[in-house]
């Protein structure tokens, strides 16, 4: 078991420390040369490819599981608390999981080559935009070695080729994947560099990998803030990401009580580790005192912990008081956040300073109100009488997810398949020449 | 005139030098400020605000032209060669173009607001994307006055606020014409901080203006390569930007003759100092000893130098022998890089490794060649059977250009108003959880 004691230094194949500059390097050329093939690719050589993938990952279910449970027995050995491990473990339900997810990608749309707004201009030239992959792209996640698959599925299926370089938790679990991975790729005559699991666990390699301008066209990070943080000050590549999901439900006079009720309880409790979860509850003042008690009700049936404004603690003195602090914070934990409002002013005016410009919602049955929410909140998802919850790809019907954006430029809110593509204008003439 | 002697520390008033960081943060702040009103704005009142800037402008010609003249003394006793005092003087005609410009851009569709892929999802919510303002928009540019109104009027009828950042041989005319754009603002209701024109020559104020990211959401520099690539590496924001225009034709054996003979006459001669301007000629070898003699010839009516690859110059013995770097050079002159390649892949490969990723066009009548050259070249213009001088946001119908692209992220070739836009996501439920 040389490979479990290895070193941070050393591979996870338990090779000898390399530069790791010259590998990243021929990683990203290889990339880069692959890019060139993929983008040539046409859907049926994609989809064939995410097939093949599926039955060797189907075909290799024991050496999955056994390189998880290495993963497993390290991660508990080196005291990994309770929830990462759970995020860590695979078995064969969570497989085929991702067997099926690998069909459900070979079944969506291919977004590459698609025209849009094609027109004859006055010179005679007709113009239009073409989608196209975006190149490479590199991402950087922590513990769930079933992302190592989702990524390569999501990248090929757009024609783009990725480098992945998943947690050192994760790594013999990620290794075995890619194995998979390399082997479908093998079997359909794609180029190896087309989908690449860095194969060390030696932290410079990030650095290398968001530094490599000259191969890499974006760079995804997926894990916690302070991870995505570093990578989006240390990164010369661009990044598509988000750094907080501080999301807000605001109640309004005029909504519809048990819609309010029924959408406050949802975004706070279906579950609470995840972005688009509401942390902090606005509420219109003329129907505080008759909903917060209701609401109080049902968070501590769930046992979520209140803080609340002045005004609120007023109409319920179980809460505990709010501070600045609580209304920038992301719990991601049963503990939320209340604050009365006098109005929608105040309430967008809160969410465009506390907020995160992720998903923010409004419950409301006046008109007026639900189309200046719409227009005037600036956030990646914004949302009239349903859960905040709804902010993702699967729901919004993009039929998978990389990651959710709060980003302004190309991708904002959940990225799926087109998010990963660029367009290119496309002209085509018949001996047209500028007068 | 202590205005014109002032001192670069000094700004364009007259005024003692100032804390530029201080002075900065608060045209951002500003900035921040006004791009939310900006956003909440018809455009009827963004129409009417280019219609105010036209009726100042056209009221303020004396004043302007007075401040230009007294830029332009500056400039030639500083020594300004003849091409820079030229982008730089305004005239009654050059006036006049501007404010056709403004009534141009009123007259265009306004991009906030409109709605895509509105779609109903299984969960009963309706699910779309919102094209909305980016928010504050900088743009850093060299010495053409006009673009202080050009970019504001773009800036302000997209939603966005923007501060601009003109080249200190210009500061008396942007200064004039940003009191005009003022009186217009005010005169319109909209906050003074919609448009600001930085009044200090200090080149600190363009490493504060690139790195305030919590007032700035893109900046979009003009100007020569080095300025472009210094903001590049500087910036923390989020650069919209094209560094060269390594152009190429790529007339292949089946080529129009004529065609082929008046596009690459075209893309060399139209204009030299053009971005989208051809820099290098690839020939397919079938029909090089037919075509380069009367291209040489074109081109020696128009006194164009050309440099040529060893089998170009044993067809042209008077071409220059042409150096890798004349590969990729951006001449923006009369000189013309030209090589003999056998075949569309040769050519592609050429263009992959030396080219700039700006626009490039074939020249062919086989179906299948344009099909691949449109498919596989990675340029944020690709162009069959037209001169490459077609990539121009008016060209293509965008009504008017803020600048080209060759960013893979969010915008990519002519950018007009749309570029200067995101998409959020919008849902409209009704009462709708997460199961």
């Amino acid at each position: 078991m040389s490979v479990s004691t290895s070193t941070e230094n050393h591979d996870v194949m338990g090779q000898p420390p390399m530069d790791v500059s010259v590998y990243m390097h021929a990683l990203g050329k290889a990339a880069r040369g692959a890019s060139t093939a993929l983008r040539r690719c046409d859907s049926g050589v994609k989809n064939a490819a995410l097939a093949a993938m599926a039955r060797h990952l189907d075909a290799s279910r024991d050496a999955v599981l056994a390189a998880n449970a290495r993963d497993l027995q390290r991660g508990r050995d080196s005291g990994l608390d309770a929830a990462l491990l759970d995020r860590l473990a695979l078995d064969s339900s969570r497989i085929e999981t991702m067997i099926e997810g690998l069909r459900q990608v070979a079944s969506l749309p291919d977004p590459v080559g698609e025209i849009d707004a094609m027109q004859y201009r006055p010179s005679g030239i007709q113009v239009g935009k073409m989608r196209v992959p975006l190149g490479v792209i590199g991402i950087i996640y922590e513990s769930r070695p079933n992302v190592t698959l989702e990524a390569a599925s999501l990248c090929l299926k757009s024609g783009n080729a990725c480098i992945l370089r998943g947690g050192s938790e994760a790594r013999e679990s990620n290794a075995a994947i890619g194995a998979c991975i390399q082997s479908a790729l093998a079997e359909t005559g794609l180029p190896m560099g087309s989908v690449q699991v860095v194969a060390t666990t030696d932290r410079a390699a990030v650095g290398e990998l968001i530094r490599m301008t000259e191969f890499i066209d974006v760079i995804i990070p997926r894990g916690g803030k302070s991870l995505i943080e570093r990578i989006s000050r240390e990164a010369r590549v661009p990044v598509i990401k988000h750094l907080d999901g501080v999301c807000h439900v605001y109640i309004d006079a005029t909504a519809d009580r048990h819609k309010a009720l029924d959408i406050a309880v949802n975004a706070k409790t279906h579950r609470y580790g995840t972005c688009n979860t509401m942390e902090t509850l606005l509420i219109d003042a003329p129907v505080a005192a008759e909903l917060l008690p209701e609401l109080a009700s049902a968070y501590a049936s769930h046992q979520v912990e209140l803080r609340g404004c002045e005004r609120c603690r007023e109409i319920l003195p179980q809460a505990l008081p709010a501070t600045e602090e609580d209304w920038a914070a992301e719990y991601l934990a049963p503990v939320l956040a209340i604050k009365v409002v006098d109005g929608i002013e105040e309430a967008m005016d809160h969410i465009d300073r506390f907020g995160s410009h992720h998903t923010d919602a409004i419950v409301t049955q006046d008109y007026g109100l639900a189309r200046r929410f719409m227009a005037e909140v600036d956030s990646s998802s914004v949302i009239i009488n349903a859960s905040t919850r709804f902010a993702d790809g699967f729901e919004y019907g993009l039929g998978a997810e990389i990651g959710i954006s709060t980003d302004k430029l190309h991708a904002r809110g959940p990225v799926g398949l087109e998010g990963l593509t660029t367009q290119k204008y496309v002209v085509f003439g018949d001996g047209q020449v500028r007068q």
